[in-house]
Order: structure tokens, then C-alpha cells, then sequence
């Protein structure tokens, strides 16, 4: 399978791209090359590497807007929990192809998940064409979350790892995974050669709690059990100390900075950015779920990311709109083990396509600015994945049977519960 | 000249919509009226009233992404000043054009504006059928900002004033306005009966200057030369204290809450929400010009502006969606006297159509929060203003040359100064 990408804007240049296998295999001009698709972009579309989402919930997609406006603890307990003990495989089937279609329409091609039923979750993401990180889900209060059963499932599914998919081990929390499990996840990560996601130091109670349990900070703790590492995401992370981050730093884990889930339910500190970057920590973007995002557009949330720190540093310099770009595309790559995040012969074909004849492209000073700072996930056209289209003139197939059934299993968990 | 809406979504019931004249004359089910046009919703598409932009610079849009990333001082002095010097008459012309067009396509109907040339913003206002309150800029060093220009001006501008365009004096700020022409402006705004629009406390600095000054802060300062009062609207306002907030408040004036530009600039302290609502002050969103913001999109504004407040009250359930969407419709027709702002029979027919097939309006579970925290501009499909269709199914007349025309202008302009 070859795809030429014809008359594509790079770095502010008309090139032709051509793309062979899942590879970019040249960059040039007038590439006079035989292929089995052709994209005519006709020098008003540019292309960027696609987003790469490091924190999400994909399938609670299904129960966005279900409980908005609320605290952490009643959205939790009245609203996400007792609905969540409703959700069947098939729910989460559909849910995830829903937020994958969202995801593929707003640019992002790669995301790192963490959910229940991670066999259906896979099913759905290798029909859409994404790329995943499919985390399963250490929990204490669970029997699922339980290692001897995580240890099954990963046996099971391993055999559906593919270029598109890999698997995490992903304790939910210190506060909801025991000491032994984490070190249990810890080791077997080490034994199968996977990575780590875990949520850490989302909320002041965590670390409060943490330090009267433990007399160690959340980041400390980890580091004491020797949990933290170069495989090691860490979604949140915005209540840690200095020496927290020199941990995190001297460990080469990565972390992900949610901002508006963090502002919307409100942990209260904002992403310590600038302490990670001058500490060379690995920074990736995510949109945590659409129950509390409520949206997975990440070039949204790349605004909300740059002027957030902005705000925070007082410095209207600080996090440019291409450094966010890179944070977005190339921060995720690198914490999730891709070989994307660039536009670059060799380098994966995991590539959008951008209508510059969109108003927010007008004038066209500056494109990256335009794109984190004006745009939103909507300028997106086409959607390459792994040298494959996935989307194509703004239409994915299946959308609106996606859409639809949707829309049903939501209508009918929603009659079992209000 | 009349419209009929069948099966438009209305509160979240299948309704029809029949706007007769300027007004919203009849909402009711299966109305059997003539009408000169006729859209049908297919029960597909909600409707809302315009959003209403209470603080624009709308041509600046010509200048969006010519230097982002720079501090407020370098970005003004080195990017902004020198190029706005050699803008023309017709670049206002276009601008504004270009600005109208992303409004009408993100459901803005309705905006505040101050800006040079208001006779060319105006042309292009009424061009494009939207509704503003246009300001003549009451600024120091400019010759046409003296008030016996702004005089001249108003009388020669004064015919234009119709159902779409209104004038008002605009003050550009307490530095740059002298205590004489601000007296002046409160005048001749009480003689004609006009608006006042103003910039207050955006910046720490301005604090600290007015009360080396006056030994007064801003809003005091204005209090005590009588400025203040029903018909001022006051742009940005975060430096505030509580005795300011209570001046503003006895004044019943306007504040008009930025955050996207607040925090891209970095104003330093976030807008007083609670307080200005604690005391019933009107509090309307602008999303301020496209040089600095980048984007003119409400709903992204709304979603910013609605996080934002929850961290700084550290409380989720603080200033809800369906607040949010009141302030960004109500809150600023209320400010811009005009009777908009609700789907009403015997309002002005100012309402858009959202398009419910878009994604982020799955499952839909809750409009109004999908609408403010997961939609983006993009959702609207048609727009009309004052009884006229300024936007059916996504198609603007003439977009496509006022986009070309836009570039064109910048390309010659950047030429001339880089």
C-alpha cells in the first residue's frame, strides 16, 4: 500500500509526500511516483504529525455532559460510578468507536487509554485505524484490578498486539492500588517489557493522605518502591515539590498535563510546566476523558495548555505555540514508544492534513500560530494513520452508524438510572 | 420579509419558529403560516440566540498571528503600533469583513467594537448584516481621537445609525484619555444618548500609575469625575478592589469578562467573577481582537471563561454551562440595549442553528453543557440576524473573496514592514 500526498504545504513549502507501507519514504518535489491512492492538496492544505492524546478515558465518551458542574465526589459517586456499573463490553465497544471517530475528526491519531473491558476497547480502535496504548487496569476494589486476573487478561490479549496496539500496565492510583500491586505492576511491566500509566497527584487529598500514610509525597513514595522509570506515564502530576519533579527528572518518566479536566473539576494547582522543561522531563498533552473534558479536541486544549502557563509564569513568552505543537505531537510519541511526531522521512505515517481555507488560517501569518491559537480540531481534512487514510475529505466511514448507536445505549443506561 | 423554522430544537423540544419583520413572532407546534423562506431542522438543529462579543477591535483580525509570543510591551511597540500606522480605510474595510465572517460562522450576531475608521467598519458591518455598536476612539495623541474630531465624526456617522449600527464613544483607557476628554466623553454621550465603552484596569501597571496620579484607583477615579453609570461598559476590569466592584455596581455599568486575551497577554490576575455577580453587575464575555486572542469563536471564549472561574473558586460547580451561555447572549444584549439575548416571541430575531449531528453533541445527554464545554464554532450551520439569513448551511455570500482580499491586503502590508 502507497499513498502520494501531492502539492502538501511543509514547514511553509509546497512538497509532495509519498508515503509506502506505514513509512514516510520521501519528501521532495514533483515526486513522480506510482502509488495506490493520491491526495491532490493542491497547495491549500498543510501536514503536521497527528495528536497524540496521553491520557484518556476513551469510552466515557458515552457519558459526556452526564453530570458537568458538579464536585469531584458527587460527580464520582451519584453520577460516573453508578452508571459505570452498568456498562457492558458492548458499551464500551461502541463508546470507544466514538471517541476514536472524535478523536480521528480533531487531528489525533495515537492516544493512551485507560478503562474496563480493554479487549473490547482494542476491538473498536483496530477497526477505526488508530494507534493505542491500551492500559489494563490495576484497581484494588475490583476483581478484575486484581494482578493474578491482569496477569490473565495481558496472556489473552497479547496476541492482538500489533503496530496499532500495545498494552499498559496501569495501576489507577496509590490511593486505589496497594503497595504490593504496584510492585507487582512494577515487575511485570519489567518482565514483559511494557509500559506504566498511572494518575498521580491529581487532587491536594492525594498528597495529604499519601504523607500521613506513608510520610513520603506521592512522586517520593513511588520512587521509594522503585515503581517510577523510563516506561512510567504519569497523568496530572500538579501537586509535587521540587524534589518530586528531581525524582521524576533522575527517573526519565513522563508526565501529562491535562488542563482542562484539572481547571474544569478543579485539582486546584496548575501543571508545573516550567519546573518539568527546566528539570528536560518528557511533557505530553492529554484531554482525560469526555465526562469531564468534555471534548478530546487536542488542538482546544493545546490553547488552554499555552496561555495557562502563560498565566502561571506571568510571562506572555513562555510555552510558544510551537513548542506546545511539538509537546502535542512529538511528547506523546516519545512517552508512548511511537517513532512519530515529526514529519520526517522514515519516521511513521501517522499525518493530518490541514484546510488552510479555513477563516482561522486568514491571513496566514503564521501557520503554528493559527493552529494552537485560532484553530480549533475542525480544520482537520484527512487523517493518515500508520500509512493508512482514515479519514479522507472530512469523512470517516461508519460515522453516523457510530453516532446512532451511540446515542441508543446511552438512552437506554440512562432509563436504568435517573 | 418572513422566516419560518420547522422542527428546530427549542429548550429541548421539537418546536416551530416564524419570524416575521426584525421580530420572533410565534413559536409554537406545526405552525401553517406563508413565509418568504423556510428552513427545516429535521428536529437535526437547536436554536439559540446570537452570541454577543462584548469587546472587539474587529479589523485587527487582518493582524491575527503577527507576533504571538511576545510580551504586551514588545507585541504593541514592535509589531502592532508600526503596522497599524500604514493601515487604510479599505484594510479597515476588510478587516471588519473578515472579522464579521468568523463571528458569523461561530454564532456571533451581535459586537462591541473600537477601532480606527468607523465609517469603513461600518460599511462592512452593515454589508454583512450583524449588529454593532461601533466606537469613535476617544485617544490623546491621535488627531481623530480629539473630541472635536470625534464631534465631527459622530454628526457625519450619525444618519448611518440604523436597526444594525449604533454609536458609541470610546474612551480607549484611563492613560491615554485625559481627565478633560473623558469629562467630554460622558457629556456628549449623555447629550446623544449613547454608550460608553472603555478599557479599565487590564493591567497591574495601570493600577499603579492612576493611583500615583489621582491617589485613586481606576474605577475610583472615574467614579469621582462622574463617568460611570448605566451606559458605560467597561472592558476587562481585573485589577479590581472590593470598593471598585461596589462603585461599578451603585453605577449599574457593564464589565465585559476576555479570559482567552487576560491569559495570553497576561493581564495578572484573573476577572472577579463572584464578586460582580455577588453585587448584580451585568458581566458579558469579548473575546477582544484576533491580533492577540487569536480567535473570535464564543463558545471556545465561554469554555475557557467558565474553567477558569471554577479554579479560581475553587468550586466545580461554580458559574454552570447554562450561566455561561446566558452571560455570552443576555449578559451582552443587555449591555448593548439590544432586546435580544432569548428565543421569546417579541424578541429580535437574532438566533442561530446548531447543527446536533456534529460529534460532541454525542450521546446528548445535556445540550447546553455539550454546547459550552464540548462544541466549538463550528457547529453552526445557519445564522440569522435582525429577521435577515446572514448564514445557511454554512455558507457565508462572499467569503471566499473577502478570505482572498484579507491575504492580499497582509501580504502587501508585511511586505512594506518586515
Amino acid at each position: 500500500m502507497s499513498i502520494l500526498l501531492k502539492n502538501v504545504i511543509i514547514d511553509g513549502k509546497k512538497k509532495d509526500l509519498f508515503i509506502e507501507g506505514k513509512i514516510i519514504k520521501n519528501i521532495g518535489d514533483n515526486l513522480d511516483l506510482k502509488s495506490d491512492e493520491e491526495i491532490d492538496a493542491r497547495g491549500e492544505k498543510a501536514v503536521i504529525p497527528g495528536f497524540v492524546n496521553c491520557h484518556t478515558h476513551a469510552a466515557m465518551s458515552l457519558l459526556r455532559g452526564y453530570g458537568d458542574d458538579l464536585s469531584l465526589k458527587e460527580w464520582l459517586e451519584k453520577k460516573i460510578w453508578p452508571l459505570e456499573a452498568k456498562l457492558t463490553q458492548d458499551d464500551i465497544y461502541w463508546g470507544t468507536k466514538l471517541a476514536c471517530l472524535e478523536m480521528i475528526k480533531t487531528g489525533t491519531l495515537a492516544f493512551n487509554d485507560m478503562y474496563f473491558f480493554p479487549e473490547a476497547a482494542i476491538k473498536a480502535i483496530e477497526e477505526m485505524g488508530l494507534r493505542a496504548l491500551v492500559g489494563l487496569v490495576v484497581f484494588d476494589l475490583s476483581e478484575s484490578g486484581q494482578p493474578k486476573n491482569i496477569e490473565k487478561t495481558y496472556y489473552r490479549l497479547k496476541s492482538k498486539k500489533s503496530d496499532l496496539i500495545d498494552l499498559s500496565i496501569a495501576p489507577h492510583a496509590i490511593y486505589t492500588a496497594s503497595k504490593e500491586n504496584l510492585i507487582w505492576s512494577k515487575e511485570f511491566a519489567k518482565k514483559e517489557n511494557l509500559l506504566l500509566h498511572i494518575h498521580l497527584s491529581e487532587t491536594e487529598k492525594e498528597v495529604d493522605d499519601c504523607l500521613e500514610q506513608n510520610k513520603l509525597r506521592p512522586a517520593e513514595y513511588l520512587d521509594q518502591i522503585n515503581f517510577l522509570g523510563e516506561n512510567v506515564i504519569l497523568a496530572h502530576s500538579v501537586w509535587l515539590s521540587g524534589e518530586e519533579i528531581e525524582i521524576i527528572s533522575r527517573n526519565k518518566s513522563s508526565v501529562v498535563y491535562n488542563p482542562c479536566y484539572n481547571l474544569k473539576l478543579v485539582s486546584g494547582e496548575i501543571f508545573p510546566y516550567k519546573s518539568f522543561k527546566d528539570k528536560n522531563v518528557n511533557i505530553c498533552l492529554g484531554t482525560d476523558g469526555a465526562a469531564s473534558n468534555n471534548s478530546l479536541d487536542m488542538i482546544r486544549e493545546a490553547k488552554f495548555a499555552s496561555l495557562l502557563q502563560k498565566h502561571k509564569e506571568k510571562d506572555p513568552t513562555f510555552l510558544p505555540a510551537s513548542e506546545m505543537l511539538s509537546v502535542a505531537t512529538k511528547g506523546g510519541s516519545d512517552a508512548l514508544r511511537i517513532d512519530s511526531g515529526e514529519i520526517k522521512e522514515g519516521k511513521l505515517a501517522d499525518l493530518i492534513l490541514i484546510d488552510l481555507n479555513k477563516i482561522y488560517f486568514t491571513p496566514g501569518l503564521n501557520f503554528v500560530s493559527d493552529l494552537i491559537y485560532a484553530a480549533s480540531g475542525d480544520c482537520i481534512s484527512d487523517a493518515i494513520c500508520n500509512g493508512r487514510i482514515v479519514m479522507r475529505n472530512k469523512k470517516v466511514e461508519g460515522e453516523d452508524k457510530s453516532i446512532k448507536k451511540s446515542k441508543k445505549i446511552v438512552e437506554g443506561l440512562a432509563r436504568g438510572v435517573n
